[in-house]
């Protein structure tokens, strides 16, 4: 084992900013996750540590728990060490003592004694803060820990703790913005295997086959399941059957998580054949100015909730151009109209999880307490980032363009947005598919800075890493 | 999506014999997997439906659950349909009832309304079979269903649904077997792309992709975490960071799973430059003996728990040749003096899963009423297959060599097994690493046969491969 960390004061500091935040608050406990169970309890999947713990206590490994005492700002690490027998199935691993120390936590204890530890605290009078669990098993133990049902865990998370960890984990570090520059060139070159070897014939999965290999022989691994596919309407479709089609585009949203567990997501369209068909170029450039006029209005104080409805407009503006909407942009977009096209959002937070902090919160992490999302709203609904940025976030563009033929054929029947949208003209879409371009990136003091490397975009260097 | 499924009638065979097993004895209830959760709810491990459902249901996705009858023969599927908001993210798939059709089931419930089901069945006084769950969101919903506490479900837990479940799971039919014989051809090709690319200054987790590109290129996945790794004697070690070097050996243990979930599990060591040292090759040849001896003695009728002694003696014999073992070969074996050199099992049962039906209960799946697993005696009780075999029985047969310093300095300090062990001349193998080699087998009327493609595993062979 090669504990992949950042130096112990990185941790500590950390740590100690938490601790202000939370002064004398009580005890935060933060989850390590356990090994998660394939088809049966020793087979499992990929480890993943929980990205606060992996935030706050650097630790990639798995069965280890912490708490911090905002009253005394001490950390405690729990964990259990190996016996002889495990030895020799694992090998000789460091101690739970040696690896706390190398993320500056001199306390160790057994993983039992936690629930003792809490308790104890409870029965002082003490708070416990906990963020919410999204895996069943601590789900289980937070239960026992806090002597409460599984049901009546979600009522003992805490709010303040979950606000404290965001304003913490939204700003980006220089550390950290190195690790995210690493793992959005290791997507681009994971994207470019795959342009390349997009041809007429190639299964779905012989591409995903690709960007599993660059990613791995580059130490690290795909952040979130590849969609790699010409049904690019089908926004998270995970079907690599499909043999592909000269004529045909193919999507592919593919990010590497790097060794840091750093990730990039990214997205391109490009056509199966050489090149694309006159509608599938004309429909790419509205995307692509969508997502040119979105990237040219981020800066910090500015909302993303405005960028987006902004990149809607453009979106709206192209396609009426190409005959498919019609009316006034603006108002199609107050409408809602936009949304027959562009379902989702336009993007969201990045880091450690592609959806950066999505565990503890959307309207935590995307909104503010003066800025809610609109739940209610189909479209903004799925705008998972409304808030003004800041320097030093990194997030998405991603706008697109998703013609699907089920919401075409109810939405037609209702009538609806007939004043913006012309249905006979968009009928003659049913079989397009869909678009989407994406790239990351930080926002800087007075604008934006892309991450990675550069990845081809334009429709001519796009049909160029074709030839 | 495009379910890979055998014919309906398959499933309705089987069903009906387990119905038969089980008759006029109340419900059995076959839970489906969910989707795992990685590092927030929505970002998932890739699938994994569970494998006795599968084999009884077929269907590969998630959020289903399945009650077969015992009195009336029938089948439900209980699962929910998707709404428009699901389809503009999932696209258009089959319905629950639609999708039950495919596998012979004609009723199809919400999946909520299972636990009325099962309360009402309790209420009559009828009995509910349950297998034992591995994942801890089944075992909450097991405990709701049942109306006991998360303790208690363990206690609810069927031994005669297990029984039967294995009884006929554990004969692989011709259909299972045609599935078998592609998984471990691609397992075989897996093999060749990592050993043709081991070489001094190739790090570990560029093997790792190389076996990944292979088994995704091929619709398959890899069963297991692969042992990519040149510290050989570590029995389940997962870190692919080392950097290879000239007179290492690499061990790799990998498998395909492939598009129907049968697999393979193979294992070869193979020498990091072009040859092995002259160390290496006298004990790779006692590993290949005691696996070629083990491989002779495959038929019905005969203990796989006698096949791991004999192969055990085998092991000693060449280990006492090269004088690091000593003494009467068989009374080393008794004593269990060889669990120095080889300290797990021969083998094990592999199908859907590679410990196949582990989590059904190793006493149920490797062992019988008469023959038990001997768990506390080291050696034996890794012993995952003691049973008498029968025709239809797929195995592994993986004999090893490990060098485990830490084995040596305690058993030396203990003096144990002095009488067979020469620790002055192990002590220079410190360092030496270890060796596996494993192939599959079906067992036939009369022997076995081996499964897949061959895999080169003479000494010669794998040079061979280096060239």
């Amino acid at each position: 084992m090669d504990l992949q960390l950042f130096d112990k004061q990185v941790y500590a500091d950390r740590r100690q900013v938490l601790t202000q935040s939370m002064a004398n608050d009580g005890l935060i406990v933060l989850l390590g996750n356990e090994e998660s169970s394939m088809n049966y309890k020793d087979n499992h999947f990929s480890y993943r540590q929980d990205s606060s713990f992996l935030y706050y206590f650097g630790l990639d490994v798995a069965g280890l728990a912490a708490v911090i005492d905002t009253d005394t700002g001490e950390a405690l690490i729990f964990g259990n060490e190996l016996s002889i027998d495990d030895i020799i199935w694992t090998g000789v691993l460091p101690t739970v003592s040696d690896m706390a120390a190398l993320v500056g936590v001199s306390q160790t204890r057994p993983y039992n004694d936690i629930t003792h530890y809490i308790h104890k605290a409870q029965t002082t009078g003490r708070k416990v803060h906990i963020l919410p669990p999204y895996r069943p098993e601590n789900k289980i133990k937070l239960a026992a820990w806090l002597n409460v049902s599984l049901q009546d865990v979600a009522d003992h998370v805490s709010v303040k703790l979950i606000k404290a960890v965001i304003a913490q984990r939204v700003i980006k570090t220089p550390l950290e913005i190195a690790e995210m520059e690493k793992a959005v060139s290791i997507s681009v070159d994971m994207q470019l295997a795959v342009i390349k070897n997009t041809r007429p014939g190639i299964k779905g999965y012989e591409l995903v086959a690709k960007a599993n290999e660059v990613a791995i022989a580059a130490n690290s691994r795909l952040g979130y399941p590849a969609i790699i596919t010409p049904r690019g309407e089908t926004l998270h479709t995970h079907y690599y059957g499909h043999t592909l089609q000269d004529g045909q585009m193919l999507l592919c949203d593919i990010g590497a998580e790097n060794a840091m567990h750093y990730g990039g997501d990214l997205t391109r369209t490009v056509p199966v054949g050489q090149k694309f068909t006159t509608r599938q170029a004309e429909l790419y450039e509205v995307v692509l100015n969508s997502m040119d006029h979105a990237i040219s209005m981020l800066k910090p104080g500015v909302r993303y909730k405005d960028i987006h409805l902004a990149a809607c407009q453009k979106l709206v503006e192209g396609l009426s151009q190409a005959g498919i909407m019609k009316g006034d942009p603006a108002e199609a977009v107050a409408a809602g109209a936009h949304t027959m096209f562009f379902q989702c959002g336009l993007g969201h937070m990045l880091g450690m999880d592609t959806h950066d902090m999505e565990d503890l919160g959307e309207p935590y992490v995307g909104y503010t307490d003066t800025l809610k999302k609109e739940t209610a709203v189909f479209g903004l609904k799925s705008l998972r980032l409304g808030r003004e940025l800041e320097a030093g976030y990194v997030l998405t563009i991603e706008p697109g363009i998703y013609i699907i033929p089920e919401l075409i054929d109810r939405w037609q029947a209702e009538n609806k947005y007939a004043d913006f949208i012309n249905y006979n003209v968009l009928n003659t879409y049913r079989d397009f598919g869909g678009i989407r371009i994406e790239d990351n990136f930080l926002i800087t003091g007075t604008g934006s800075h892309l991450l990675g490397k550069y990845l081809p975009k334009s429709l001519k260097e796009i049909e160029g890493l074709k030839g």
